[in-house]
């Protein structure tokens, strides 16, 4: 079942495994608080996870709703990698891998029709093409080459019915952009929830969620703190990474 | 010294006393956060406080600097609060009380011309009239009555020179429509500051700093928790409200 460098890595608090190799981009702890943060629809609706990677989002969210969920990921070997460890997991009949392009997923995804789209996307500005020392797999999945910052803002409210949610993971430098773009595509700024390295260290994350055509009105939700003094997770972390300790 | 219902408060951490009344708006955490939020020019340049109220800013700032300040404030009551305790605190040398609407404070003091604005405005919107049931004091100091959330960031950005600072205190429902303002009138949000009531609850109050004409780009900064569990202030804000303990 594993390609070449591959392995297959755990996801503990969710007791499921996912495929992962060092020359693809890896999931990290954006996607994992995303998908804890994320409002979830639990019986009804539908759900699309965009620039998803390796699919770590739907992985996760599968494990607390029944809702479908399609994630949509341009790199074919990603994609395959996703594919693979839905498969791995048994969740064939509620998550669909869509190797597509995120400006062009019809006729697969209809518009105006989904309850929820999560979205971890590039942080960088594209640069010129000679100034990346990286692989191209690593260069997609980190910088605006194949999505801009709009593009998944714009998307995301395309693929949501009225009231749909949308939950974004960012850096925080660019979140004016963000919400500004959002209002601009008719999701709502609702709820923003930053991550501080360590409690005296300024934030370098931040989730959003906003839901479609809404009345404007923002909570600041409680911070996230990723470590302790000594570098240890925080209990907090502990228990998304790894899920409660009985 | 004072007159009718007024008392005279301590300012602990600065060893400073305030002329206070309860039938007037009297200065709340919001403000003397605002004070240890904000950048200070510590020698030179000038620093003008708008919706000055009783003159709480400029009384906590003149601890921390040389420059000279003006508070601007538009209840005649008010700023004859602030003016004897500027008087009191013998500070009449650096602290000038203008009595004046902050939309015409020409000619006391130029334009393009300082290097801190403060402002703690009035943080709701202005309602009918009917609708009030406070007296006309706490109806100004509350209310968008005299000066809406545009005006106090148009004269902020008027005052200031380039690479001047300007410092707000708002509440977070309102965030994006300050930085919006801000940017729209060419202050460019550097610094933005979260407060929360207790550290598992939703922040209740946002400071947020600009820089005229800079380069975008906004720091988050650790937040600050302002209750313990057992309702006593955390030992932040005891260290901002009291002094350092010795």
């Amino acid at each position: 079942m594993l390609k070449g460098d591959e392995r297959l890595d755990y996801l503990l608090a969710e007791n499921m495994r996912i495929i992962q190799s060092p020359t693809v981009f890896s999931f990290s702890l954006d996607a994992v608080l995303l998908a804890h943060f994320t409002y979830l629809p639990v019986h009804k609706g539908s759900i699309v996870d965009l620039c998803s990677g390796n699919g770590i989002i739907p992985l996760l969210l599968s494990k607390h709703t029944e809702a479908p969920i399609t994630a949509v990921e341009i790199q074919p070997r990603l994609a395959d990698m996703a594919r693979r460890s839905v498969a791995y997991n048994k969740l064939e009949d509620q998550i669909t891998v869509l190797e597509a392009d995120i400006r062009n997923t019809a006729p697969a995804l209809q518009k105006e029709k989904h309850s929820l789209v999560t979205c971890n996307p590039p942080y960088f500005a594209s640069l010129e093409t000679n100034k990346f020392n990286e692989n191209e797999h690593f260069r997609i999945a980190r910088h605006e080459v194949m999505c801009t910052l709009e593009d998944a803002v714009r998307v995301s409210s395309e693929l949501l019915k009225q009231g749909g949610k949308a939950s974004f993971v960012h850096r925080p430098e660019r979140l004016l952009e963000l919400t500004q773009l959002m209002q601009q595509y008719r999701l709502e700024p609702k709820r923003i929830q930053f991550v501080h390295p360590l409690k005296a260290r300024d934030a370098n994350m931040v989730l959003v969620e906003g839901t479609k055509d809404a009345k404007p009105g923002v909570r600041y939700l409680p911070p996230i703190m990723v470590h302790q003094e000594n570098g240890e997770y925080t209990a907090e972390v502990k228990e998304i990474l790894y899920g409660k300790v009985e």
